[in-house]
């Protein structure tokens, strides 16, 4: 028997004797139109023996810039609600935003240098939303185990780092990215995609299976794998691109050559959806 | 037996039971040069029977701005490990700088709005140092009560409103402004003042009661008040004013006239030396 909760207070009851008994919660935190990517997260949670897997579905605003895609964001709690259960949860917490942000809310968590790259240069804001709306769901679930998916690389090394920096007792799992049959990783967002751009968007898995082959190949330099995943998505008309990066899988900083573990990370529009994508390498 | 903790981990090890068995953790965060002020605090919270009550000693560089008093700032640990413990703290937090701020620590916590009032126009960066060093003061005690005293009268509502917005479990406690007999308001900094700046300072407390006298007599018009608590510090040859507001007792925001609960707050400098001192009205 699965719960949906709507209120703080409501799941405060729920897990209150847990908390007390200090058996384990698994969570994850998702912006619900659930796809095996989340459902992964959930069956992790499963198999780790949480005493309860929790899923969160809230289409958090604080993390959608002006102009992006908060109001056609896709939303069915009903069938989210089907998905999770069939992964897993006990639970789903899926709070309203007035419930989330009452009138009157100010305090954000925020994060200097992490934040300001790779997509965070792209998205202004999205990471302190991320951040705090992360940080506030933490606060009501008080998991001991996290669940995110590797596909939001970048978000999974800044919630790593606010666990640590502010003390949380959290811990973090991240799990492989969940691809399609034919290489599109899975994403919410891979909806909106029309028939052209859905079939345009297999040159960010392409580029980067290039990129992984000429690393293990023996390829090391950074400038010459850039320009292969630039040609080959620069190739894909419909393709927009807003950056190939290959950092440190910690730091996110630009890695000279790559030697040791190394992620090559991109992102690029297509048509009105961007997409992103990454392979790690060691 | 009073116990004096440097690490969270150790902190972590002596909590645990408590925290399992739900026993009350009472809470006072201090920079030490501890005086009654603090005292009443620990008190407090011995009187609210909380099974264990903390007091921490962290001189908080992130809350100090460039050319601020971090430098100079009071530091006797021993003394104030004796004074906690007369007061009645059961343990004493005593972290180092890098034990709270670890290399690469980059995540803060910030708020708009009520940072930028009062103290905040006048120290930038001053309450995001403070909400993080609380913050992370709480992660690592988890308290069920913390005590600060009304002194830090703006400090104690940017603390409230982190912890309603950041959903933390964590009941505030505001204890009264404690006074030399002579009417200073207690303060650390107090100890900066030169017998000239030490007399001199006695007239923000006079403003103020002043300021109460006259609503108590029916006054009600701000821009009068303000402007007797002006002219009284303004006589004061030592004493330069940074601001008197009367304000609401929650947003902060300027009243147009006193009815309902309202605070005069002041802050001058004496020298280097920067005091503040406010009355709640109602």
């Amino acid at each position: 028997m699965m719960r949906v909760v709507h209120t703080v207070a409501e799941l405060h009851k729920i897990l209150l004797p847990y908390w007390r008994k200090g058996d384990p919660i698994g969570f994850a935190p998702t912006m619900g139109a659930l796809h095996d990517g989340h459902c992964s997260l959930l069956r992790q949670s499963r198999a780790d023996h949480n005493a309860l897997t929790i899923a969160s579905i809230f289409v958090n605003p604080l993390q959608f810039g002006p102009g992006e895609d908060y109001d056609e964001y896709p939303r069915d709690l009903q069938n989210d609600v089907k998905i999770a259960r069939e992964a897993g949860a006990d639970l789903v917490f899926a709070p309203s935003v007035a419930e989330m942000y009452p009138r009157g809310f100010v305090t954000f968590v925020d994060m200097e240098k992490l934040t300001e790259r790779l997509c965070g240069a792209h998205r202004p804001g999205h990471f302190k939303g991320v951040l705090t709306v992360v940080f506030k769901l933490f606060a009501v679930v008080r998991p001991n185990h996290a669940y995110f998916g590797q596909k939001d690389y970048q978000q999974s090394v800044i919630i790593q780092r606010m666990i640590t920096d502010l003390n949380l007792d959290v811990k973090m799992h991240i799990m492989p990215i969940i691809r399609e049959p034919d290489g599109l990783a899975m994403s919410s967002r891979n909806a909106y995609l029309g028939t052209k751009h859905r079939q345009e968007a297999l040159v960010l898995h392409q580029a980067l299976d290039r990129a992984k082959e000429l690393i293990g190949g023996g390829e090391k330099n950074v400038k010459k794998l850039q320009a292969e995943v630039r040609r080959l998505i620069g190739a894909v008309k419909g393709a927009k691109l807003d950056y190939v990066s290959i950092v440190h899988p910690e730091t996110l900083e630009d890695v000279n050559d790559v030697s040791g573990k190394t992620v090559v990370l991109v992102a690029a529009r297509f048509g009105k959806t961007r997409l992103i994508d990454n392979v790690i390498v060691d």
